[in-house]
């Protein structure tokens, strides 16, 4: 028989993590932080926003806001992001007052203005789509030289298609310019498919990077992420993963770093990035030994990385879009009870249709039949019936 | 490029879960409700206890009092625990006003009294240690008829090895007698090794039972377990879980059941029950299809069970005890670079020594070399050095 003493020592000193932002990924970030015992905080607009619901250490404030921000900060030992849309100018403020963000204000950029990105990575020899600004139609115009469609995004703000145009001719180019929007034109690139790569880095230097995945788009909405990429060529897959850390080591990002890349006939081509959890790394929280919201806080806290081998030959993950019935609890009961093993996430946020509002992840060892069991479970969860995907 | 309709349908309708208590396991449950998108809520004692720090539906209040489990069961769909330490009548009175309560009062009153557990199980031919009431020093010397030690238990409220004492002779039993607390006498048995099995049953009377499990004790407290059970002949595996299968059909427990039992040269007795997630489940976070967190939600929800299925050959589960130095954070550093796959749990609580702060788990082929694994991180989380476990 064990008597504890009357007096416990102090609680261990662990720190306080603050996420900007509240949507899915600081509350996939929360369940993370709660199983390492570290403090997670969040920044949220509204209570009712899907990481505000769970997480105890919520604070209510705009991210637009200095004085939010700095009030945010003080109660947190490093700051990092949800999103990337935290003016850049208050997050370097922030830096000036000794506040640890991680990714920092001049990595993170990259992520907030495209046509930096495109230039910087085009500058460190990076395949990219061929760009251009796109501040009238004769750019445009000139850019194409004869040959549409051209792809027109804004330079920041993008997210699930919003903010990309595929301009089949001048007159579509002049509708969207017409938005009067920062414009940077790209090329249309005929892909073979689209990949995505995870990586890691923590301000110690230290890199750890996960097995490049297929992913698969429609309407510009992540639909679906098979890992690892099937038939993916050896050389290819240690170029991607190269790429990533290369990337993230030369923008000096902390925390993580996810790379879209298109394959096509020739080689690999840097789509987008985003210095925070992604939505392609949602299949490491069953499918790899260390989920990549555990592997961002230990990045952020500089805590040596966790391991990214996978923990199977395979993982699929099928977002969970809305549609046009809400109540998608009544229908856990049959996703559930038709197949046990299939993961169901949800992240407790209103249903518009087309919104991410869950995703359905099966691990194991043949693509194709985890990627059957995860789309069924996703379409019913959507429509209630498993051919409406 | 998708445009959102600007009117959200409402949230989903998710029924609320409300645990009582606010320790580990309610903090790990919440991890879980986190993922299926289900409400959940603490009925907590204190701010700073280890569920009350991460979730954001913590409600402060006394489970002993009527009036604080009424108030709390008004904002919830179901109550369950977290401990069994809710007085029964409390729970049955709750009950008549309406309220699920899972497990049922009549279920748990089995782990609330462990002389009618006894007399239940060998009532439905169960086998048990050997059993008495133990109200003298005269009913224990009749029940050990000269044969020492016997072992006198707490009726109610025991833990961790709290509750249980092993007297060598009847001086050391009237010593036990002398606390005045409810005791009943129970033979000594010279098991081979402990084992345990954890079951969920729904109201629906779905059942679900996970692999069998070797659990290392010492003075009283779960040091170890290891999934499956190592070398455990096929016919006892399935007793074992036909046993946990059995039991909670016939206690009408609703949601978790853990049996923990001794192995000996003849077969199996039953030692102990708890109806909730459980120390010898742990492993499952990472180790099981399901975890058991998720599993008892889904459970006292009467959802469809979810697979118990093990997502590796073997996990091995290390308790993380309170060691002489509080500061544990400072020691992930050394845990997490030796061993990147090793997955670190703690509970944020302060620390005690021999009070369990968290847990390691190392899932993979070979239980030796997992069990080398877990026991070195666990034991330099506590000591700072790996030989001191």
């Amino acid at each position: 028989m064990t008597e504890y003493p009357e007096t416990p020592r102090s609680a261990p000193a662990s720190p306080v993590v603050g996420m900007v932002g509240a949507g899915q990924l600081a509350r996939m970030t929360s369940q993370a932080a709660t199983g390492l015992g570290v403090g997670f905080r969040v920044l949220a607009e509204a209570a009712g926003e899907s990481a505000a619901q769970v997480v105890a250490g919520t604070q209510l404030g705009d991210y637009r806001s200095p004085d939010d921000l700095r009030a945010f900060a003080a109660g947190c030992d490093v700051i990092t992001f949800d999103h990337e849309h935290v003016p850049g100018d208050q997050l370097a403020g922030l830096e000036r007052e000794g506040v640890p963000v991680r990714p920092g204000s001049a990595a993170l950029r990259f992520t907030q203005d495209k046509l930096a990105m495109r230039e910087r990575l085009t500058g460190l020899g990076i395949a990219c789509p061929r760009f251009a600004p796109a501040g009238s139609l004769a750019e445009v115009a000139a850019f194409a030289d004869g040959t549409w469609p051209v792809v027109l995004k804004a330079v920041s703000g993008g997210y699930d298609g919003k903010g990309v145009w595929v301009c089949a001719n001048a007159a579509e180019a002049k509708d969207v310019l017409a938005h009067g929007i920062d414009l940077m034109a790209e090329e249309f690139v005929a892909f073979d498919r689209e990949l995505a790569v995870v990586a890691a880095r923590s301000p110690h230097r230290q890199g750890a990077v996960y097995p490049v995945v297929e992913t698969v788009q429609r309407d510009g909405i992540c639909r679906e992420v098979i890992a690892p990429a099937p038939g993916l060529a050896p050389g290819r897959r240690a170029a991607a993963q190269q790429l990533a850390l290369l990337i993230a080591k030369q923008l000096g990002v902390t925390g993580l770093l996810a790379v879209e890349l298109f394959e096509t006939g020739t080689g690999l081509l840097v789509n987008e990035l985003a210095m925070r959890p992604h939505n392609t790394g949602h299949w490491t929280i069953e499918g790899a030994r260390t989920s990549q919201f555990e592997q961002h806080l230990r990045a952020v806290l500089d805590l040596p990385l966790g391991s990214p081998a996978m923990t199977a030959p395979a993982a699929v993950m099928v977002n969970v879009l809305g549609g046009d019935d809400a109540d998608v609890y009544d229908r856990y009961i049959h996703v559930m009870a038709a197949d046990p093993a299939v993961k169901v996430h949800m992240y407790g946020k209103p249903v518009r249709p087309g919104r991410k509002i869950g995703h359905v992840t099966a691990v194991g060892d043949d693509p194709a039949e985890l990627g059957d069991r995860a789309r069924r479970a996703a379409s019913y969860l959507r429509w209630g019936k498993e051919d409406g995907s």
